[in-house]
Order: structure tokens, then sequence, then C-alpha cells
């Protein structure tokens, strides 16, 4: 039996930043899903135009950005840095490209959507009905985490959210892994350990600053996670507070979180909800050694939720879980392609 | 001037599992504090006994373990597992000797001292004189966490607890270490990586279980934490939620810990009371890019403390910190020879 749906139009998509980790992923989670394409453009700084570069698209040449070419694209996937994003986005977006933009610039602007299409495609469906072009992609950890709590949410109440986070290296890039590797190797070879991309080194160590220290004590990265999250569940005032550590592993990222909730919750109830909940995959068989790793959650699409207990801090009201996503799909180009299948 | 005080006479001093990762860090321990010794005797298995083991005090031949010749030790340092423990411990003590043990085999005893000497002293000393002759050593994560906590709570007292933990490999020895360093080059070459001693691959890798699963879904050293605290605290109703998991360091614990206390607190006067903590160090200058890492803390006696900072889900009566030790020394080794300072 053939759909009664139409296929949707392909649409000409642009990749801007598509020489970095988020923007390679980008172009392989457009063809992964089948994402309707009548033409993929790869775009990048001047340094890369003319260098060719291989994907499941095949073999494609990265052109110079160019705001006056690019606007001319039906969907535009940002994968720049935030100053970038502010000096072009809103332009493309206004000469009608859905631009999506993975950077935080535009992240707290009221009138700009967050959007976790599995938690909030209704904010999206709103503001783009009314106009608007310019959508922003979530911070990587509050992306894996706002699919377990979001669902949570709806069933049982969010009063209270705390998250400590095991973040991997992807999330400085692909020069936050390449440091990560050769680092590792040198310290195994006995030669001396420098560090450029991270602030200290990083092989068999930890570092518990993401991003820029705020006046109040917290990174940059754990007031992302408590803004976000805010914005993307419509919560404004939850209560919620994040440490942000770096590890050393490449590129999924992990979260021990403990909740307390409105309305009672059993680790049962929670499965259950978690078990139907879009974006989710419930590994939560301790007997057998189930549970979420950075292992198994690397080239996921799925976020990872397991080690679901009662938690001893909220009684009956409380909840812990473990939480394992990839960074470089759901923290960032997944998401972002997600995004554009909304508006398909 | 020359003190007023006796210098203590000299012990003869028995560390049996003394092979080990904690048993050497004993024999160092006892050296590089000074501890008065006539004779010190490293006890191992029968497969170890006749080899010669360097250290400190000169190359010492290992002797077989044969309870009848430890007993007439006065300070019997324990570094083996829960069932050997339990065999022979009380035997030992009840002939006289100091015995103290770095298993989990006597630490929930109510008539059995758990002793971390900066927080409870009072309490080996109340037994001590009773006549008890037996000590526990705690759970390594509970002894980096209250070093921090105790003094927390003296002056602000604690409410609810939140840790997430990230425990290094030597927490299961040096063949834990071990397996990390070798599975680590053969994955750097392209290596089939294996797993023994842990329960997944630890390359790049973490691993969200440490010791068995409780039937409440907590792991048992998540549950030590717990019960631990609990006890040398002396808060026996405290609300403590622990998750712990292993990640890819050599030998020092972290632990990000949020806090809720009775009276209202600042990071200012949390930092002033931590500051003149026995047994902390304050490392928070994060402008600086300095804070508690296992890159530092490792190889130290003092457990870092930082990130100290209010809390965004507690409000004023909020904190969370981050802390970093040595988990072979104050969560082990350190540890067990300070109790054996105590009785001196």
């Amino acid at each position: 039996m053939s759909s009664n749906q139409a296929s949707p139009a392909p649409r000409r998509v642009a990749v801007v930043g598509a020489t970095g980790a988020v923007g390679r992923e980008m172009v392989s989670v457009l063809h992964a899903r089948n994402f309707p394409v009548s033409e993929i453009a790869l775009f990048a700084s001047e340094r890369s135009a003319g260098k060719v570069q291989d994907g499941p698209y095949g073999p494609l040449t990265l052109k110079a950005f160019d705001a006056e070419v690019v606007k001319g694209y039906d969907v535009v996937l940002l994968a720049v840095s935030g100053d970038f994003a502010k000096e072009h986005a809103k332009n493309l977006a206004s000469a009608g490209a859905l631009v999506i933009d993975n950077s935080s610039a535009f992240r707290y602007d009221a009138d700009i959507p967050l959007i976790v299409p599995e938690i909030n495609a209704a904010a999206f469906h709103e503001a783009f009905q009314a106009g608007s072009r310019l959508i922003a992609n979530p911070n990587c950890t509050t992306a894996i985490a706002v699919v377990a709590l979001g669902p949570l949410h709806k069933a049982f109440g969010l009063r209270r959210v705390i998250v400590s986070t095991y973040q991997a290296t992807s999330g400085a890039g692909a020069e936050g892994m390449a440091e990560l590797e050769e680092q590792t190797r040198n310290q195994l070879d006995g030669k001396p350990v420098t560090n450029s991309v991270f602030r200290h080194p990083i092989p068999f160590n930890l570092i518990p600053q993401i991003d820029a220290f705020q006046d109040n004590g917290y990174t940059k990265e754990e007031m992302k996670v408590t803004w976000e999250t805010r914005k993307i569940l419509d919560l404004p005032d939850l209560a919620l507070s994040c440490t942000a550590v770096r590890i050393p592993t490449y590129r999924a990222h992990s979260e021990a979180i403990t909740i307390e909730t409105l309305q009672p919750v059993t680790p049962d109830a929670a499965r259950a909800v978690l078990a139907d909940a879009a974006g989710v995959k419930v590994v939560d068989d301790p007997a057998n050694g189930a549970y979420p790793m950075p292992l198994n959650a690397a080239g996921q699409f799925d976020v990872e939720v397991g080690r679901i207990r009662s938690n001893l801090v909220f009684g009956d009201h409380g909840l812990d879980l473990f939480v394992c996503g990839d960074q470089l799909l759901k923290g960032a180009a997944l998401n972002a392609v997600q995004i554009a299948e909304l508006a398909l």
C-alpha cells in the first residue's frame, strides 16, 4: 500500500562549518536519516575552500562561506562559532532559509526557539508558523539530559534536579579528541605530556571546568544546563544545579542525575515512562551489567538511560538515574537535523 | 628547646597483605610519617613468602602469614580481603595487638569503631580506653568525602548530601591500574581490548558500577558511602545518595558533592571552615584554573577541596563542592596509619 502522505519536497541543504567534528556528523546524519536532499553544499573557511571532503554523499568540494550564496538554500545548518552565528544567522533567516544554529549565540533570546524535538516540537511549530526561521540547537549536555528529564517531568513533575557530568573530549571538537589520543600515547611512552586544547593535561585525569567561570562560581557550561533545561521544559524557575567535568573519553557524555519530583515516583513507573519516550533507550539490567556507558552510547542516536532507583535523599519523591548520549549526535548534529525534519 | 613530651615508645608493626597496592603504601606512609617503628614485618600469601620487597625501610623478606606470629606485634595493619579479616582480625586483637582493618568486614558492627582521625578521633579514644583493639578503616570514597563533610557539618549542619564519584582504577588494586594501562595501550595500537579486573573495558570509557548491586538498585560501593558517612559523622539518619562511577584514572578519586545545610551557608564561610580543617587543602582559585584534579591530588596526603559555590537547588542552605584525594593514601593506607598514630 502506498502512503497517503505525499513525500516532502527535497530541500537544498547547506552545512556551514562542514570540516569540524559537528559539521561532518551533520552530513552523515542527513544521509543516515534519508533527509530529502536535492542538493547538499559544504561551506567552510577560505583556508579549506577547494579541498575535497569525503562523506556519505561522495566526495564534495568545500566552498568558501558566502552569505549571498548560502541564503539561497532552503535549510542552513550552522556548526560555527557564536560570533560567526551572530554576524550571519539572522540575515540568512530573513532571506527565507531555515537556519539551525549549533552555537549558544541565540539560545537565550526569548523570541528564538530552543528545540529538542522529542520534548518541545510544539514550540518549533508555533514559531515556524509565525514566520520564525532561526532556531537554536541546545548545548550538548542539556540535549542529552532533557530527553530523559522531559518525559519524567510530564509524568511526575520536576521540583529539583542535580546533575554531575562526565563529558567527552569531543565537546572541544576534533582537536579535543586528537589531544586526548596524542597525549595519552605520550604519557604511556614516558614522553612529556602537554595541553593546548584543554586547560590542563587530560590523559588519566579529569578537569572540573568546561567553558569560562561565571560570577556565581559556576562555569558557563554548568549554567547552560540550568538556563537551557528551564527554557526547553518551559520551567523558568526550575531549581537545577550542575557540576560539569571533562573526563578522558572520546565522544559520549554521561550524566548522573538526581531528581525530586512533585508527584510520588517509583523506579518501575519511571522505567515505564522512559520505555515509551522518544529518543530514549532504557539500558537498566544491572544484574547483567547493563547500564549506560560511553562504550555503547557512542555512535548511537538514542540516549541510554539506566541505574534508575529510588533516591535516598528525596524519599518517594526522588529518583536517581544515569544517562549517556553521543555528544556529536544527540548533543549536536542529530538534534539539528531532527529540527530540520520538523519543517518538512 | 627540647619537647616536654616524651617520645612514644617504638612499636613492632606488621603489615599483612604487604604486596598489594594498599599494603605497599602502608609501608611507605609509616616511613614518611616517622611512625616510631622498632621492627617492621611484611606478611603475605604462601606464594609470595621468601621473596624480597623493596621499600623505604630497605629490602624486606616477605613472610607467610602466621596468626601465632602476627599476634605478637603491637600494631597490625590488615590490607586483606573481608573474608581473611573475618577469620583472623578478632583473634589478633584479643591477643593485644592494635588491629586496623582496611576491609569492609567490621565497618558496620556497632561495637567496632570506624575512624577517620580528623573527624571522629574521640570515638577511637573512647573505644581504645575501654579495651577495643580492632578498628575499621573506612571505604576510600567515604574517607575522602568526610574530611570535607565533617567540618562543614560541625559548622553548618548537614541535612542532605548528594555525591557523584569519579573513581580511579586503584580502587581495584594494582591489577586495576595495570589493566587500565595495558588496555589503553592496546586500544591506541588498534589491538583487541579486553577486561578481566573490570566488568567492562575501561580505556576511554566509564563504568557506573563499583561492587555488587543491592536490592535497592544502589551498588554496595554507593551504600558504603551512605552507611559509613552516617557512622563516622554520628548521623544515623543522614539523607545521603551516591552514584559511584569508575573512570580511566590511576589513583585519585574525585567527587562532586551537593549539600543542603541546616544553617545558612556561604561559599566564603565554607572556605574559611575548610581552610582550618585538618587533612584538607583548599584548592579553589578558578580564575587561575586551580581546582581539585587527580593530576595534583595523586600522591598527596591532603584531600583537595574546591569549586565551592552557592547551590542553585537549596538556596542559601546549599553548597556545591568538588573533592579529590588519593585513593591509596587518605582512601586507605594513610588513614590506617593515622589511626595507629592515635594510639601512640
